[in-house]
């Protein structure tokens, strides 16, 4: 294990009907007035967008409202959240939704403190403060309930970057697992690939780590699939919700890649290029590379994706490991080619080109070149 | 899964030398004095004290020196520190040690804000306040490094009792593993017995749980057996006593039992009258009681001590995996029955008797009276 720093401060309150404490723990947190950050209307057709506010008027912490983020959130809504936020003059951002919204949250609380544009964070300038940030999600995919990042696309310049700072912990977060019923099926899988990328970019990448983070890991991912198996069958297992929920939190929270050592995060440097480019869901986009990706890198580290096959499968051979994997994607509905997606083979120079210059962002340009890029990607096609 | 609330802000600062940040750490804290408890002169031989005060110097924090504390740490010494951190009037307490170090720093910052004994705070009285706890620990065993417990023993009346509070938690751990590597094998096998028993109890106790939680647990166990076999040839091994302290760090943090419902500690609970009676050290204590109590429950959860042989030593039936246990045990130098530990077998009715005031006082008094334990200490003859 290599020298690292754990310092994970977010609050979980886990559990059915939680987001009835919001107030209460924003209160407790001697929040006054926050800036209330959803998605689409579906929060206030299925009703918890009355919960949430009539559990901050018993509180008596005050809210402005910010609807309208949306999937693969982007820069420009984000602005106008900075703008209301600071008009507002509010203490803090709740989040309420999935991952799209808990990114553009984060982003705003960066925002809302700093004197120049917020995109800047994103292209390299160090976050310093931001105001604290509470949510209530209600999609298990991104971690970014228990995590310091925050991923938003830069719509002008088709750029998707994210920060990465201790400043963005959520201060509390509510994992209603109740609440994740009401989402898409398509949406659950997409969440399960989410979660199963998070975990593989280090597990397969470090140059060094340990047996109990493979461990960890491998636990993850089996977990992941076996809920998610039930989820298709039974939409309302709340068994099978909870546990998902719990694992794609702990999928991205530093807990896998402590101790690791110069790990990088290819597939999600690929994939962020075919969101940022035709707004397809981070899962589905996910679905696509992993397979590619890993077909590519198996020959660099064979034992590493051997243990892989044997450990989570129980079978033998990497390529057979790689296959199942990608089955069982296809399996839960995720698309797992670049066709499947609507996305044509020949856009894959241009795909290529944008996602090379977030290697070069992220340091692994050397080994990410435009030409490696493309080649990943043909193995998608 | 059930509701949970997980909340460890502790920051784990680990890797080589990292005890030299040790003051800077205090320093970004706001903190300008405090206490420096320690155990035995072995710090001063071994230059980690002087290399922590240097580190004090350095960074301009003052401090009051509080050594002696012994391995299962006593409330008269406890007292004593409560009362020199008052009169020097600390910031914060700094412990330097392993466990009994740690336990009764936590003890001494919940005593320093108190108006009363410290020990009505063992016997139930709620803690609402603490000095803020900086740890530098130089035993991979109790996980007090990363949570809110600690665990003290009143001399005259021979109760080993704990606080289990958040306001204990440490706000900043630093864990060298080469600082490990001086301590007596022996020790490192007790850390290994305690570590097992941390996730053990939860495990098989649970009356619902998930499989994420399960993994999580068995990969602990394997690791930390696996590295120990390692240190126990070549004591020196970095990589080896790396995982194996962060393995014994996640074993009582509150992962291993968030969600889980019912749980107990009913090994913890007769293993305190052991060590209040006769001062053994407290992993050695667990490794006679645990294959006893295992036998014992073995028969109430079948299934769940038939997963625990497969998935941990990879062989069939539950009797066969606690004899590995066992037997594992002793092969690392533990003692597994009374005897080993010079304990009386005609004592038995005396522990128990000391042991159900624990069970009450954790109310688990229904099930283990004072007859089961006796039951439970005659299959450690």
């Amino acid at each position: 294990m290599f020298d690292f720093v754990f310092h994970n401060p977010t609050k979980i309150v886990f559990g059915r009907k939680k987001e009835e404490s919001i107030g209460e723990e924003l209160k407790s947190a001697g929040m006054g007035k926050v800036l209330f950050v959803y998605g689409q209307n579906s929060i206030k057709r299925s009703g918890l967008f009355d919960r949430i506010t009539a559990s901050l008027k018993k509180n008596g912490i005050n809210y402005a409202e910010f609807g309208g983020v949306v999937s693969n959130p982007v820069i420009s809504h984000t602005r106008q959240g900075v703008e209301l936020a600071k008009r507002e003059g509010v203490d803090a951002i709740l989040a309420v939704g999935g991952g799209s919204v808990l990114d553009e949250s984060k982003a705003i609380a960066v925002g809302v403190l700093a004197d120049d544009d917020v995109w800047n964070y994103f292209t390299g300038k160090e976050v310093t403060r931001a105001l604290p940030v509470f949510t209530v999600i209600t999609l298990a995919a991104t971690g970014s309930e228990m995590n310091g990042n925050a991923v938003v696309t830069n719509e002008e310049t088709k750029q998707k970057y994210n920060i990465g700072s201790p400043h963005v912990y959520p201060r509390v977060s509510i994992l209603n697992p109740e609440l994740t019923c009401t989402v898409p099926l398509s949406y659950s899988a997409f969440g399960a690939v989410d979660a199963i990328a998070h975990v593989i970019e280090g597990y397969f990448t470090r140059q060094a780590g340990s047996h109990l983070q493979d461990r960890l890991v491998e636990g993850i991912i089996k977990t992941v699939i076996e809920t998610n198996n039930v989820i298709m069958q039974e939409p309302d297992n709340y068994a099978a919700r909870a546990e998902f929920m719990w694992a794609a939190t702990l999928a991205l929270n530093g807990l896998t890649t402590a101790g690791l050592k110069e790990y990088s995060f290819p597939n999600h440097m690929v994939e962020h290029s075919l969101s940022a480019i035709y707004n397809i869901a981070h899962g589905a986009g996910l679905a696509i590379v992993m397979p590619a990706w890993m077909k590519w890198y198996s020959l660099k580290a064979p034992e590493r994706f051997a243990r892989f096959a044997r450990e989570v499968f129980g079978i033998e051979g990497a390529a057979a490991g790689i296959s199942a994997l990608e089955v069982w994607f296809a399996a839960i509905g995720a698309p797992i080619r670049l066709q499947d997606a609507d996305i044509p083979a020949g856009d894959i120079g241009m795909i290529a080109e944008n996602a090379a210059a977030l290697a070069t962002l992220w340091g692994i340009g050397d080994t990410y070149s435009k030409e490696v890029i493309a080649e990943i990607l043909q193995l998608a096609v």
